[in-house]
């Protein structure tokens, strides 16, 4: 059964824990990055982003004019001003992709939460952007400033695509946020240009790091224009197809399976496994669920679902955190789930809730949601501080300060939120989804109204008009009305014991339906409890977490004193509440200084062990952090 | 009290469980790598170590004759055909030490045996490193064939008193096994050359790997030369000084304290830390000992001691191997010793053991002894097959092969031993410690006979001539019996619970002095037993080790099938001997399939764990390996 998300403009989100959440963000991250944007923030690395803009549209104006212009070396991944010409490009490859994310999340805000001076601002960057579009069409700063006969040279590196795909994701949402239509006929003006340059008979190419796949689908959505939604099903064809695009556009010949990291090593129908770069994987996934939902094209759903079966059961940490390894921030091989080395970045967590959406519109099957949930209310919300002020980009499951300052192998875990990054594609991220967050709540078929996340919120479904009341983070408890008896179908979180439907139900793939209802009350029994990781996961082994609800927790050291692989917990414990905190019983080891004595068991007082969110941790400055705690049966 | 080893010309090893090793490298290892240094080994990365000598000699002959001698570039660390002339250096910049190395060996092998064929074809060799020798008494290949004219430019990179060092120990050894004194001449003019170079009032450098220390204090024993003693402690004393001498050399002036991975980051006397590069580390550590001990310098023994039990108390693993961290092959901060990502490179054992012997001439104390025989016997001894035909560099304390060939962070870890290595250090160092592993066994003071390791041996003393025979390695039993009545000190192993000497004694600083003995049998009570490591170590909670005497066992997957991380030792395990395997109670824990789930203990069912000395592991192909179980208290 097919469903569809709903889009932002029925959803009118009045909740108590994620109003505060949008608020931060609206309040904070949206102002902070147009400042960032434009090179404004003291002590922070410059982005260049809309100086970039700025010169591609004088060099476009001059092309226009018949001018000379010059040319400078398209071939690095970041431009600075020691390694090039003041007036070239400068920044990241990538770079343009901040002010598009940045466009997106300030149209869903628009649209939560009108804002003249906001869209004012916001109508200045989309002027500023589209006076940059070259006659044809094209639109990326490196290549406009630096080399114009370089374009579309190297898809594996340099990102052209994947602006794209980010300037299509903004400019739909400026749209629905503002009526203003400039940037969309940008984006399509681009995306002509891109079927016009790729498919067959013309460039085999693909994008190196994917998202122009979902973003073609969802202009295709947008327009009705049915070449984009071919062209985003070329692109999701041809992909990993011999010999290998990204071979060809090098003159090389990669011997066996090359390019596991660009998800391009064997065509996507013959891929089970989740593999390479993790944010490309789970954008690259999205697009073929969206391809596939869209071409009726069940084998290529088949290759999705297996590779959601993959990370489902083999590699997603409890936090819903994805991309185990920092080399290549990539998926590791099968249960290979460390905590103290995580990656598990922010915008993987993000990318894994797209392919979550798009898998459950194809199919709507629990799973989707459960993880969707794990990776929204822990890892995803974790990566911004309690004052919206600085973020996380790796996600990991333990935190030793001292690790973090002496080992190498353990610099990209940072035992506190940073101002803003030199690759600042998290916080945008961040700010995109959560301004969005009800398109990844609510769905709907022709006849039934699908709650996948309980986001309190009012929403014009086309079964109806339908208001959710929901404590859900709180304290389980959901309720749903509507203004004339619409079918529901509710998902059952995984995390959830026992659960009361005031209503009649069926319960199918993981979801309460139940027919024809004006009113229904839930309750999803969310007593803390202690939760064991499969013992396929060497680091986990003898250990177990603490959940309550959608949330894993985490022992902080600043609460429980150093050292906290010293705590134990007691597989007895009761639970206490403590505000935000979660007390367990356990005990506390006695440091041994003898680094090697004859076994004994260690001596140990019994303590009560202070847990917090995990999305909360890290927001009283440096300190241990652990979610998996060594367990006494 | 100081002690002094013994030389190995008055020691005739006769022990059931090292002659097998000594004939082990006699047989194989030493007849291996002369053809390795001929670069005469099918498959095998080439050496170029002969080549070089004789490429240096012609060189050197040329420069006498007064002809033109080509320049080539000399820096780069490693020189192969694709980046270098042909006629020019090949290979690592440390190349030349391979040979040396392997004239220590020989040497010793040929005090232990001789063999007039291997005494032949080491002559042949020492006649071809002679020859390279520059009239001046320089000699390292690197710079005769390349570039006269930058001798001594970069110490802190190009290993020329690396070298140096090297030399002067085959050479010594190369006399003592032959009488021939070629080489030790050749190594004296190269002191010399280095005495007249560097000091006070001269270059005020010192070697960015360390061993010209140590080396210049041998060659002091040796010819009683007092110049090379105070050119040993002017390295000593120098190294770390401000303005720091490898900036100094580079015109770069570093801020705060740099040059840790070569411990030149402050004074020698101000370090009470073992940092950087491990086996840099201890032969520096090593030769500060000789001089202390020289010199009467109690200040610099001091930092030697504090940086000993730096090692000792937080760096060590429970195999004697140091240097955690693959970076640098460096020290990691204390009771960081992770079992899977471990380096403890085999090289660094072998230093620690040497500078074990050095402290316990400076002061008996048994520690010195109790870590030298845990690298000696565990750490040391895996760096060789059974065979004697390959080698492990790094040696980790687990072992999952599939994560070892997945994940980049663990290249470095390999599941199996390796045939050579481009870098060829470990193997030789293996060959030339294990031929003189009878002077790290025992020492004299003026009075007494100390037995630091436990080798049967015939031993001509200055107090008498000493008989040990030893069933140490097997059941703990050692008698020791002399020719007429000597005073004895025996060391006391630290594993050992309960001990029995025939002979009245005391004990002191872990040491049984017993006076007036013609006879004296020993008994080291040497059960099985589980090992605890402090919970400071986060990598060991909740887990023990097993050991038998000096053997440290683990588990390997070829006896206990995959997945070594699902079983669970017995706290109250008895142990059985089966061959040279040992049989401990435990338990298997059924797989879980599910990734998370609610916790409940483990299904398990009872098991016998085969655990098998460390040092054999990883002779049956490759599989998994821990030192570390889990255990149920």
């Amino acid at each position: 059964m097919n469903t569809k998300h709903i889009s932002l403009e029925k959803i009118k989100i009045s909740d108590p824990f994620w109003n505060d959440v949008q608020e931060l963000v609206r309040r904070e991250v949206i102002p902070y990055q147009y400042e960032a944007l434009h090179d404004r923030v003291d002590g922070a690395e410059k982005s260049y982003c809309i100086e970039n803009f700025i010169k591609a549209g004088k060099v476009a104006a001059a092309i226009r004019n018949g001018e000379e212009v010059p040319v400078y070396p398209a071939d690095k991944w970041q431009y600075t001003d020691d390694n090039c010409d003041k007036n070239a490009f400068h920044g990241w490859v990538f770079q343009d992709s901040d002010a598009y994310k940045w466009l997106e999340a300030v149209g869903y805000s628009l649209i939560n939460h009108p804002d003249s001076e906001l869209e004012r601002k916001a109508k200045e960057v989309v002027s500023i952007i589209c006076a940059a579009q070259l006659e044809n069409g094209y639109l990326d700063t490196l290549y406009i400033i630096n080399n114009r006969d370089e374009i579309f040279t190297n898809l594996r590196d340099f990102h052209e695509l994947y602006c794209f795909g980010h300037l299509v994701e903004g400019a739909v949402s400026f749209y629905h946020g503002t009526g203003d239509r400039r940037l969309l006929d940008a984006a399509c003006r681009f995306a002509d240009l891109i079927c016009d340059t790729f498919g067959e008979g013309k460039i085999r190419g693909y994008g190196g790091h994917e998202i122009a796949e979902l973003a073609l689908v969802k202009l295709y959505e947008e327009t009705g224009e049915k070449r984009y939604l071919d062209t985003a099903a070329f692109f999701v064809n041809e992909r990993g197809r011999r010999p290998y695009y990204f071979d060809v556009e090098r003159g090389a010949n990669s011997a066996g399976e090359a390019h596991h990291y660009n998800q391009a090593h064997r065509p996507v129908r013959q891929q089970s496994e989740a593999v390479g770069h993790a944010v490309r994987g789970v954008y690259l996934y999205s697009g073929m669920a969206d391809v596939a939902r869209h071409t009726n094209d069940n084998e290529l759903y088949k290759s999705c679902l297996n590779i959601w079966e993959n990370i489902e059961n083999r590699k997603l940490y409890i936090t819903g955190g994805i991309g185990a390894t920092v080399d290549g921030e990539a998926f590791s091989f099968d249960y290979d789930l460390p905590n103290d080395l995580a990656y598990s970045e922010t915008c993987a967590a993000i990318g894994l809730i797209f392919f979550a959406r798009r898998m459950a519109e194809f199919a709507p099957l629990s799973n989707f949601g459960n993880v969707a949930e794990r990776a929204l209310y822990n890892t995803v919300l974790a990566g911004m501080s309690e004052d919206g002020k600085s973020f996380f980009y790796v996600n990991p499951l333990e935190v030793n300060p001292l690790a973090s300052h002496c080992d190498s192998r353990k610099r990209h875990v940072k035992p506190v939120r940073q101002k803003w990054f030199a690759c600042a594609c998290c916080p945008p991220n961040l700010a995109r989804l959560i301004s969005s967050v009800g398109e990844y709540a609510f769905g709907e078929s022709d006849s039934t109204f699908f709650v996948h996340q309980y986001i309190g919120a009012e929403v014009k479904s086309r079964v109806g008009k339908i208001k959710i009341q929901s404590d859900y983070a709180a304290n389980g408890d959901v309720t749903i009305t509507a203004d004339s008896a619409v079918n529901l179908a509710l998902r059952i979180p995984d995390w959830c014991g026992s659960y009361t439907v005031s209503a009649p139900h069926t319960v199918r793939d993981g979801y309460a339906y139940i027919e024809g209802a004006t009113e229904v009350s839930v309750h999803f029994e969310n007593a803390a409890k202690l939760v064991k990781c499969s013992n396929r996961v060497r680091a986990n082994i003898g250990k177990a977490a603490v959940t309550k609800g959608p949330f894993v927790y985490c022992a902080e050291s600043v609460d429980n004193g150093e050292n906290l692989q010293m705590l134990v917990l007691d597989s007895n414990t009761k639970f206490a509440q403590d505000g935000e905190f979660l007390i367990a019983d356990g005990w506390h080891e006695t440091p041994q200084n003898s680094l090697y004595s004859d076994f004994s068991p260690a001596d140990k007082t019994p303590c009560k062990i202070k847990l917090h969110p995990y999305y909360r941790w890290g927001n009283r400055g440096e300190n241990e952090m652990q979610v998996y705690l060594r367990i006494m049966e």
